[in-house]
């Protein structure tokens, strides 16, 4: 029996909220349960300076939690000097995840940065934040769009992400904090709408796992991704 | 007249929502208007190493934007290695005011930091803050107070603050950015719910300021400041 | 009774003293009784990055304590990795009065720099640090002129400032460290010699304070800053 | 056809030299074709801060590339005041990895701290560190047995690692930097002695992969990673 | 002919004023010239930390220029966030001098650290700041004695330095900036009131020089920091 | 009787291996007994910034250790955020010696940066470091030439280092860790092929020395120097 009540292959109530920051061309607040994520899409008219006069764009990512976003409060990133490994191994997540999916060509020499920040964190902060930022990601081209910046859409699939793991012997989607903190072994998927898998990160908290059990969680996450995509599809629609 | 088509002495649309941190002892999403600033209280069985073995206890805030919160997107505190000197400046401002009204004798040997967090910007975020970091610690000592943990109430009165400006020749209430951005004289004041005056900051950004119109700011900010206690007293009721 | 013995409204002696820096544009060391300040002002030939191409120029301020201008050694911020919050606040506040008094015009595309060095602090170093930095910008625009590299004076007027408090309950001017720490409120007033006020801070240290009391401080500053503006007139003479 | 003319499931020609650094508890200096990285164990008697008095000892890794170990010359980390993202993200793997076979509680009250410093780099630097970095910690741990430290060898398992990834179509196993910086998924498999998965990390550069390639590179990492187990075993034979 | 005039083997003019600063144990403003460096010594009633419960006291320097104490402006330390290297270079000389002539076990467990501060730079600033610094210590120690803080003086010479150089092939002594940035040669002596050597940097700027050259410099520095001592003799007199 | 066993004039086993870099234009592992350096040599084709234009090349050093490279592990330069005061000392002095024996016009608008990174630390490190770096530089400008970049060879002499001290009484050459750790003087001399004199930076650890100690210090120097420069005339031959 999982903490949350949930069968092993429940995603958690998920909602994708577009348009909720003012100022930004795209946005989306994304909600897995109790995990709650603001990603917003900033377009700028430059690309980043290592990529100047190539005729693509870059699609990048950061990534943060509000100090008391967690059951204790953390100390605040520009407080310490610089962002955590943690955050930097997150915010290249997202960014590459994203970048998978679209056309750097098709986007022009630009550079859309994606905001993610975390309101509140009870687990999975970094597959909520992928899912959402691919609305944030495509509104931000809709909106480029509707001003005829654009040619051809520059992106290709979707992308939305899920977390997976071993609790208690039995394989479970979507793991909750409580979940997360005693589950053997933790994996997060990345994948697109058509199936396949952009990034795999599978870690064995305390004893190795086997082929078996990876197949099995990757079965999770196949169906919790497609779901997540049909959610996407909903939400833009 | 002014851009929002206010009146002179008009605040925005003000609204307090409590509890909305699920892990914080106490919260607040305070709305200026378009102006948004989640502060949430966090309550630390210890004080300040400074302050250890006094019998007090201390009051301390933090503030920070979110990138996207505003016009165009601004970089993170954390990658350019410590809050900037604007932060710096609204933050101790912040946990001065608190610090006025509460008695942090009775407090004890705790410590309590009041997050800020802006999450969408159109003028005003500081006086927004201190408002609702009013409520949030309100909270927090209720929580406290829920748990016998204190004899008395550290909370001696209300503090709340807004801004005020010439704009165009006219002393105006509530600046947002339209008119910030082009006023000639910019002052915050925090301000007790007895009418005590906590903090003045008055700044001339073109052509000096006389007495008189000091004054007549003076009274804009009391008038709005006994309104932002009357919205406090109803929130927390 | 203060304790220097001072009458309420009595200045310390202060003294102006020019061309102490043998390299800098313009130099004054400023004396407020035992609160030494060196004020240096240095011209670049180029405004700051991103001002370049406005036809504009631009004056800005640092401030630093030497580590025994106090009482206690204070620790070195080169060491501590950044200038701290009160530094730069302090900074901040003497750059934004100097440019209220200046031509930013008709300074043309320049950038004049005003570091202000506390040698010795007893109270009041923001205040005599803005009167000082006055006559050290005088002299580099006197040093310019003598160059024949401006066609119009960008020193619009005189800019001083003072600090005043209510000490055990009296409205007292220029408050010295021992008075300073004692004093229930602490405001610092920024002032042209046309009267016009440039900026106010003022703070109540614990308990809230007056409109009344705002504005007895208010004719002591006043007064105060007359007469520091007669000492710089005749300084520059 | 790869070009190293290797066939797909071949290693580059790998060696482990022990005992190679004078001061070290353990060392090994471990080469993968033209990758080396230097590997030394320090020990240290007492935990990390947050571990004291739990009974438990801790093994941490750090990573750190020579500036002139790539074509082009990097910059020294030092220099640039932090470790970057991908450094952090390599010695977590590494420290993760070796916990993984470590009995925490049998080390006791100690931490074991594993340098991995990379002298020469063409590829696949993390994946030999971690095979060089048990032989390191091995040699460790055989050092306190010889001066009766332990009661129990606290080493459960060898652990090993190998990157893989489709070149032109086609799995291939251990890539070098032609190789990796051609290929379409590269991924990075660490796995036990005994043939558990400890950690799998697999992106997709340019297009998704599916669950059959991820199955294929599961096999090359497979009879890669035994390969290298054999090779830690003669090693420390 | 030197720039400034001076015999080969003269000083510039030297003054030693000693209780310049109204807070520190001890203080001398130092003048070469026109090079002035003020340097106060602070009294710690503990040692640092490394050297706590040994009996011993440690004396340590801390080293900066004003920014416009040069020609042109240099940047604040404190915005680049850490002390250069020739800062670092100046202050561990500085101290290591310094405790060469201290008894550290008659300190007791206490330190002293002397703050040169170079408020005007025109060569010479390391050597000025120790032959200061010496005077600096002297008061401190003589305002301990005073206060039957020490059984016995820890005070075991003098110590003073003077540059040296080959300026257009002759030797010359305390090189000025005109010289310095000329000289062929450039070295720094420090040595005690004995005639010992305490340190010796030399450095040759575009050609290496002879062991007859670096005796002829040796010569002129032995005159000139026995003239210094002199004078440090009749300060503290 | 040294620790070592060896006369007072012997220098330890040296050895200078050439080409021990794959990917660097130049390199030397430089041993000096148990002392070992990778010094490396990158060229980058074109001048640091504020070098562009003048037609003349620079030479720099950087300077690290492994943290293994000593008895007791010691913290990454990386994690503490800057090099230490020590590090950057010494690499500006191997810059320093370099560049008094290379022709920067003759070398051309390009910047070669020699690294110098401590394997293994018994004693010595700077100078075995410019010894090696020396073989280094060398192999780069043969690399260069080999290409026909260079019209005239930039390297004027070659330029080597030794460390000499009063251990027990007695001068001594090229002292170990075990030697400099009790010796009472501690110098280091980098010395031309010719015998030029480039740098001398002589300290009193304890007592001050004498003119004639220093001498005796100068006389083991030229020797071990006239040594090393056979070495590395063996070496590149």
């Amino acid at each position: 029996m999982r903490p949350s009540k949930r069968a092993p292959d429940a995603l958690r109530p998920v909602s994708l909220e577009r348009a909720v920051a003012r100022y930004a061309e795209g946005s989306c607040f994304v909600k897995f349960g109790n995990t709650h994520v603001l990603c917003t899409a900033s377009l700028e008219e430059k690309p980043p300076p290592w990529l100047r006069g190539q005729g693509r764009g870059w699609v990048t990512a950061e990534y943060s939690m509000l100090p008391r976003a967690t059951l204790e409060r953390t100390r605040r990133e520009s407080t310490s000097g610089k962002p955590s490994g943690r955050t930097q191994e997150i915010q290249r997540l997202i960014g590459r995840s994203l970048r998978t999916i679209v056309d750097l060509q098709a986007l022009g020499e630009r550079q859309i940065t994606i905001d993610c920040d975390v309101i509140q964190a009870d687990g999975g902060t970094r597959t909520a934040a992928i899912t959402g930022a691919w609305v944030a990601l495509h509104d931000c081209i809709a909106w480029m769009t509707a001003r005829s910046m654009l040619k051809v859409n520059p992106i290709r699939d979707h992308v939305a992400a899920v977390s997976c793991g071993i609790y208690q012997g039995t394989p479970v989607l979507d793991l909750d904090y409580a979940e997360d903190s005693e589950a053997d072994t933790d994996a997060n998927f990345v994948m697109t709408g058509g199936g396949g898998i952009v990034e795999i990160q599978g870690t064995a908290e305390k004893t190795p796992f086997s082929q078996e059990e990876l197949l099995s969680l990757l079965d999770l996450a196949r169906g919790g991704c497609a779901r997540l995509v049909d959610l996407q599809k909903t939400a833009v629609a």
